[in-house]
């Protein structure tokens, strides 16, 4: 999309206010009143029909008489007449408009916002908001909206859906001492979203990381695609993860979704970083702002306190960083700068007489060896040292060290002078933070968007144009036949066009057709009925497993039809499905729902207890790539059985990471026609056999 | 023991410093200058051989010459005379020394501790250290310490494990704006320990939390029962969690103990609510130092602002208190204190708009309603209302409703005016704090507190005395045999004496006593080799099931002896043990180690892949009480397996609790005797119709 809108409505050279006033207390008053007070250097023209001026600044009854150019204009109209000023923004030339005005969809009113965006649109114009605090940027001095001041500078930008939160951590930046470059409310997203705006901070030189506040994403797959070419840290808190639990949802695999757990893939696979809770989102947001990335996985903790250094040792295993000895050669040297008593291991203990000069050479010579790929400096504040001269040695040890792709990060615990420390050297481009183990989660950021960087270079899976066009011939015909969903012989059908093995399958019509069916698939066989209205088919009678004979599979044939119409005796039964039974292997399944904000995603995890008890299962948005699917099969908790456990050879893995693969390009090329669906069981064989799904089920979306 | 030296080292009425000097920047000089400078009313006697009089306060060359009684001794002298200077002491009739000087055993001078300790004990004097800061106590103005100030008074005391922490975190009371009333370190703790100050806490009015943080615990057994007992909420941060999972145990049980699961079993045993890091040790124990405990699930969320009160949401859920919908009444109430597209339903969002007057209308009826058991407070600082009047209001509306018995948090997220508001509400007992996660997290504590207190109520496992005599009977046989391991016969013999019920088992010793044993037990059964010399039994052709015929029973056994032979030519071979084969049930396993601090304890988790994979186990230190075993046998993950899956029948869970009991007596009563022992696998019948242990065994421990 256009980025120019955005561009002239974050970066204006002048902005109308429309709605300003001379009153206090009004937001178009407050508006101009910001801009003024913050220092905005751009024309600032206000727009009000009665007045002549305000705050000495000289009013137009409208924007159409407004002599020179326009780039933004603040909206502070009621919403009913917010359609019309946006008409004459848009014949006066303006791109953007920052929307302040609320009472559109958050009260039920699209309609009002849906008029809105389609004139904007016919003039080129964007659209942020509407209901939105406004937006903040320190670098133009601009402080377009009603919060009461620029936040302490910084090089991290936030773009937030809560207005209140903005208002709110606008002021925390000084109390925190944690700066922002820009704060932008986005409120309901008519227009402009959260793609939009990191697209267009790629190019913004004074932000270095953007951070997000999310509520609920509205197009989640652009998010990703937006978000994975970003060649800035983007870190994300994300509300709401207790509510989409309560969605209750029909399908076995639904019910085990929830939002949280998509959203979490999602980020992955965008390579955003998670924030925790609001300090988090500060904190870690700081650290990314200012530091590299940590490329590997070796890190020394530098302490003058024992007891400190073990709780940021137990903090690393908690975060995803565990903390390794460091080799001999790095020991000794830090033993030169450390009692007898002191501790050259890893947390690195200088102990209580550690000065100035040993905080120097220790956190120099971290920095500067082969081993380290960051490090984490703690200080306890003592009666014999002076934090803000701990703060300079470390600060120089980092200058003097010339090493810039290694990051540091650090904990002063103490008092008054150790806080004026750490604002001294958060203002010098080094984290630093009061707890030890803040100072390792903002490190573990550091390590996160490494590896996320790492991830985001594979590849997605394909689209597979012939299987999707016999598969949609398959669909066409039960859709046809006035069905939403597949008998399995026609999911299978739909699985093997791509690419998965299924169970050998046959449907038989009578008792003969069932006979012939059996020999060409080979006993031990397993009939089930195939009716579109019996779906809990066990339950009806209507499943024999291990058919070894002629006789027998007479026999099941015929009882089996005689269940299925006890059971229900108008049911529209299409006949008998005659099923190679597979021989044993270690379930697994994989299952599909369509996401509301992320659209279809695809399930794994191992059948049985995990996926019944344990509920063990990883998502993925599709399309998955194979490094994601490979992930997938890591990341559950069951792992290790396909490792093999008690003596059982491993399963075969590669067939697994394969087979999430089609099915993630089965799902994605016929999004528009799969609800949801799965492959439950499917049996996985030692490593080189491959897997077979013996079930498979497809539910069509309604049309 | 006696708490006299406690009492008096923690509130002197008159106090010598031993090794006072008169050079600045000595802690002998330090000492005195904090006593002085931080006002403490009691008598200071300066003992130094060298000077008259330091810091304006005359000087005794030796303890025995100062003419009144001294109640403590403060020591700075070094560690190779400090057991002729705690002799004088002793001679003085001085009651408790807190001993400063470092150099004993944590550089692996244990003698030189020991031999002060035994000096100590033949006055009856108590030692605190020594390799301690010293103590501060806000009460009696008195610094004891080289730490350099009084932390800012509260409610709740510190005892601590690291020195430097304790400075650090003393001055950081100032800068975090929490306070404490004492500050104790307890250094190597030669004599006092975390239960002696735990114990003397009980009688300290000042005090109404005690905050711990700990490296290790000596006697984990006496801290359980000492703090089991507390009157006042404890709180414990452990460090070290991650140190202990590295040591390499030998048992299949062992590898799963890990210090980490145990300690945070005997904490909730005790009754300890624990922090997760330093922050969290802060927040938390001001929390529980100032308000009383949440005494059932019902809270509500009151905030200004939504995204606010969505993330407090999801933190409720995180921090195990997960959030209801408020009932109809309250709702309506509610109602009346926002705009019309607020929400009433819980989070409570009065929106942007609410000022002082919603806040104390809303809190008010919150705490004051029915259904309540406790209210957190948000506020998001706006343009429009003063956070200190938000304060005053919430302040206003808790003194007002007159309820003493319910508590609440605040968070506050702003700017400067917020935190002096923060400060303020801090001072007049209202825990508050910046982030929204916090003050839930607060919350949280004050939740775990009550319920910890209720199963604290629960009674422990009784020694049997008939049963121990004769399990002790059979370990003194196969002691006089040379072994340190049970068979499994002798093994099963001492859980049937506890009460547990095995599969019968008999040892054959000849092929005729086989076959006379298989009978009288019953077809189908399973034959072992019994034989100290083969520990893995099916490694080595040992094991045979299914037996079901005299003939299979006589084939069984001569080809089971002869495998054993050539597995092992020189095995000595006890027979072969004739068993029952237990129909099939659901595995469990039980497991007990002795762990270093705390002794005996009990394991248990659901056998297969859930010990094997999931390592899904739990811990309780023994005697385990029915309300643990309950707990023990809810809190595993694979928990729903016993209430039975897949049409199953639940599982009989009444005899699992019965068992752990049992098995937790067994283990409790021979703990000098059992080094580790398993009953794996425990087979789980249909309710009603009980377990079996279908192997079990136990290692003794070195003689």
């Amino acid at each position: 999309m256009d980025k120019t809108g955005i561009e002239k409505m974050l970066r204006p050279k002048s902005v109308a206010v429309i709605g300003a006033s001379a009153t206090p207390g009004k937001i178009g008053y407050t508006v101009i009143k910001n801009l003024l007070k913050d220092g905005y250097k751009g024309k600032i023209y206000p727009i009000n029909q009665k007045e002549s001026e305000i705050l000495g600044l000289k009013c137009y009854p409208e924007i159409g008489q407004v002599p020179g150019e326009i780039d933004s204009a603040v909206m502070c109209v009621p919403a009913k007449v917010m359609a019309e000023v946006v008409e004459e923004c848009g014949r006066k030339g303006v791109k953007g408009a920052l929307v302040i005005t609320s009472g559109f969809s958050e009260i039920g009113r699209k309609d009002l916002e849906d008029e809105v965006v389609r004139i904007a649109r016919h003039y080129g114009m964007r659209i942020l908001g509407p209901n939105i605090v406004g937006t903040l940027s320190n670098s133009e001095k601009f402080n377009g909206s009603f919060a009461p001041c620029l936040p302490l500078p910084g090089k991290n930008s936030l773009v937030t859906q809560s207005g209140a939160l903005l208002i709110a951590m606008d002021m925390a930046t000084y109390s925190r001492r944690i700066g922002y470059e820009k704060m932008i409310s986005i409120g309901n997203m008519a227009d402009v979203d959260f793609a939009d705006l990191i697209e267009w901070f790629q190019d913004d030189e004074e932000t270095s990381c953007v951070s997000l506040y999310i509520e609920g994403l509205r197009d989640g797959r652009r998010f990703i695609d937006v978000a994975k070419k970003s060649n800035k840290p983007i870190i994300a808190l994300k509300s709401g993860v207790s509510a989409h639990g309560a969605a209750a949802a029909a399908s076995h695999t639904g019910s085990l979704a929830g939002g949280a757990k998509v959203y979490s893939a999602a980020f992955k696979q965008a390579g955003v970083i998670q924030a925790t809770d609001l300090d988090n989102l500060f904190y870690r947001g700081l650290t990314l702002s200012m530091q590299p990335p940590m490329k590997g996985d070796n890190f020394l903790i530098i302490t003058n306190g024992g007891g400190n250094g073990v709780l940021a040792t137990d903090a690393a295993e908690r975060f995803g960083i565990p903390l390794k000895f460091a080799p001999d050669d790095v020991q000794a040297e830090m033993k030169k700068h450390m009692p007898e008593y002191g501790s050259a291991k890893n947390p690195v203990d200088m102990t209580g007489m550690a000065g100035n000069d040993w905080y120097y050479e220790t956190v120099k010579f971290a920095i500067m060896n082969k081993w380290t790929d960051s490090v984490v400096v703690l200080y306890c504040e003592t009666a014999i040292t002076d934090p803000a001269e701990i703060a300079a040695s470390i600060k120089r040890a980092v200058d003097d060290s010339g090493v810039k792709d290694k990051p540091i990060t650090v904990s002063f615990v103490g008092g008054e002078k150790s806080d004026k420390a750490i604002g001294w050297m958060v203002e010098n481009g080094i984290p630093a933070f009061f707890a030890p183990d803040t100072a390792v989660n903002a490190m573990a950021a550091l390590r996160e968007y490494a590896k996320l960087q790492e991830n985001k270079k594979s590849d997605g899976a394909k689209t597979d144009e012939k299987a999707k066009k016999l598969a949609l011939e398959v669909i066409a015909a039960a859709r046809a036949d006035g069905r939403t969903s597949l008998t399995e012989i026609e999911a299978k059908k739909v699985f093997e066009l791509y690419g998965m093995p299924t169970t050998k399958i046959g449907l038989a019509k009578t008792e003969e057709e069932a006979v012939k069916l059996s020999k060409e698939i080979g006993y031990p066989i397993v009939m089930k009925i195939v009716s579109p209205d019996i779906l809990h088919k066990s339950d009806a009678g209507g499943v024999k497993v291990n058919i070894k004979t002629e006789a027998e599979a007479r026999e099941a044939y015929n009882t089996i039809l005689k269940n299925a119409k006890a059971y229900k005796a108008d049911a529209n039964i299409h006949g008998i499905a005659v099923q190679e039974m597979a021989p044993w292997g270690t379930e697994v399944i994989l299952g599909s729902v369509s996401d509301p904000s992320f659209g279809p995603t695809v399930m794994f995890g191992l059948g049985g207890i995990f996926v019944e008890v344990l509920k063990d299962v990883t998502f993925r948005v599709t399309p998955v790539s194979k490094a994601e699917a490979e992930e997938m099969v890591s990341e559950i908790r069951g792992a290790p059985i396909l490792s093999g456990v008690r003596g059982e050879a491993p399963r075969d893995r590669k067939a697994i990471i394969e087979t999430i693969i089609k099915y993630s390009s089965m799902i994605y090329d016929l999004m528009d026609e799969i609800a949801e669906s799965d492959a439950n069981p499917v049996l996985v064989y030692a490593q080189g056999e491959g897997l077979r799904v013996a079930d498979a089920r497809i539910i069509l979306k309604k049309k």
